[in-house]
């Protein structure tokens, strides 16, 4: 359960591309990540797709996206099948291109040459964003921001670039509730609650206990202003 | 790295409910668990998609799929944002009906009665499917099948009913050759390997070991024929 009122602020895409996410060798942990770190900073993630190795595919997973910003991890490495660049280059529209910038860090850092700079190949326009953990840079292409899929560098590319997407103003805040009753138990609370305080947003989440016979359920309260939250909070308690 | 020769046998697409999942709040075990059980039961899964608690995102979601089989979880209890029941009908373009079956099941087995019996409303002409661990029934519908999102339910659901599309023709064995090698100084093995072992496929994964700094490759091997797979596997140990 959910109420779904509050939903303002930029909103975001989330695409992970790999072959093996799809055969489940590999947990698709970057998009979780992303999903938290992009809602504490006040962007709302409303789709993630995973999709493969595959240049129409990540290209039509592109095109198919109407939100603020997208978000592509994945398929940058310097394999032959490592398409995304070909992919997204596709999905918005453009020629892919060597990217001046991007070949002059990999050819002074790393000294790569031949095959290797495919790496700096971008699509026209794309400003590059600079890989601290890794060698494959990222890059930002319209409202499309696209980083490798290795957990690491996907993580020490983010916060150096937060700012141009950041919303501080879109933050939310949240509390949690537990309760040991069933979450068919507590329906009407819930609905009372949602009715009450329409600039919460509350999730109810079942769960099943370590004996894997008794549900508990985790109830979260979110909102952009900590005192309507603390009062919801403290009357869900009290209800409850 | 990967070689996608091989794509033979049905395949899925994932789709997982839940607006919990699109901030970041809870991992999505579910598609990572469902996409290693699809692959070891022979069906590839070409996509996997994470959608809010939303009816119409629901429905563009499955309309969007035109795989051989879709799996939805999440969003079939009881709660008023519980959409999914309505999400797929919309989506598979069946009214939502009180199912008699899933209605005797809850009504029998639980005593429900009032709103808590919306969990017996699926699209005309669903398929009931049991939940062995817990209250919401699943329902298969066309090529959908819907089950519920607390991991330990879906996981109870999955068995019974993977005799409807496990493809034994279409399973695949693996084995992995781990180097220590960066993926770059391996390429022209990896590519030699694509080459000569057609009915093999191969995928390279990068990783970042314990120390921070050094990387390794995880290289998967995946075949049909065992035969085959043991003699791509020996040459990739000689030759790397």
């Amino acid at each position: 359960m959910n109420n779904r009122a509050i939903k303002k602020g930029k909103d975001a895409t989330i695409i992970n591309i790999g072959d093996e996410l799809l055969r489940g060798d590999i947990a698709d942990t970057n998009s979780f990540w992303l999903a938290k770190m992009l809602f504490s900073h006040g962007v709302t993630v409303t789709k993630i797709m995973v999709v493969g190795d595959d240049e129409d595919e990540i290209s039509e997973a592109l095109k198919s996206c109407n939100s603020d910003f997208v978000f592509v991890s994945g398929g940058l490495g310097p394999t032959h099948d490592d398409v995304t660049r070909e992919g997204v280059a596709k999905g918005v529209g453009k020629s892919l291109t060597r990217n001046k910038e991007a070949e002059r860090i990999l050819t002074a850092k790393y000294g790569l040459t031949g095959i290797l700079l495919k790496m700096a190949d971008m699509p026209i326009g794309s400003e590059v964003i600079g890989n601290p953990i890794g060698t494959a840079p990222g890059f930002k292409v319209d409202n499309v921001i696209v980083m490798p899929g290795v957990p690491e560098e996907l993580r020490g590319m983010f916060e150096p670039i937060a700012s141009s997407f950041r919303d501080d103003n879109a933050i939310m805040v949240e509390e949690w509730v537990l309760t040991d009753k069933p979450e068919h138990e507590i329906l009407d609370v819930l609905n009372e609650a949602v009715r009450t305080f329409t600039d919460v947003t509350i999730g109810s989440y079942p769960y099943l206990t370590g004996d894997g016979q008794t549900y508990k359920v985790r109830i979260k309260l979110v909102s952009r202003d900590t005192d309507t939250l603390k009062r919801a909070k403290k009357w869900l308690e009290e209800s409850l």
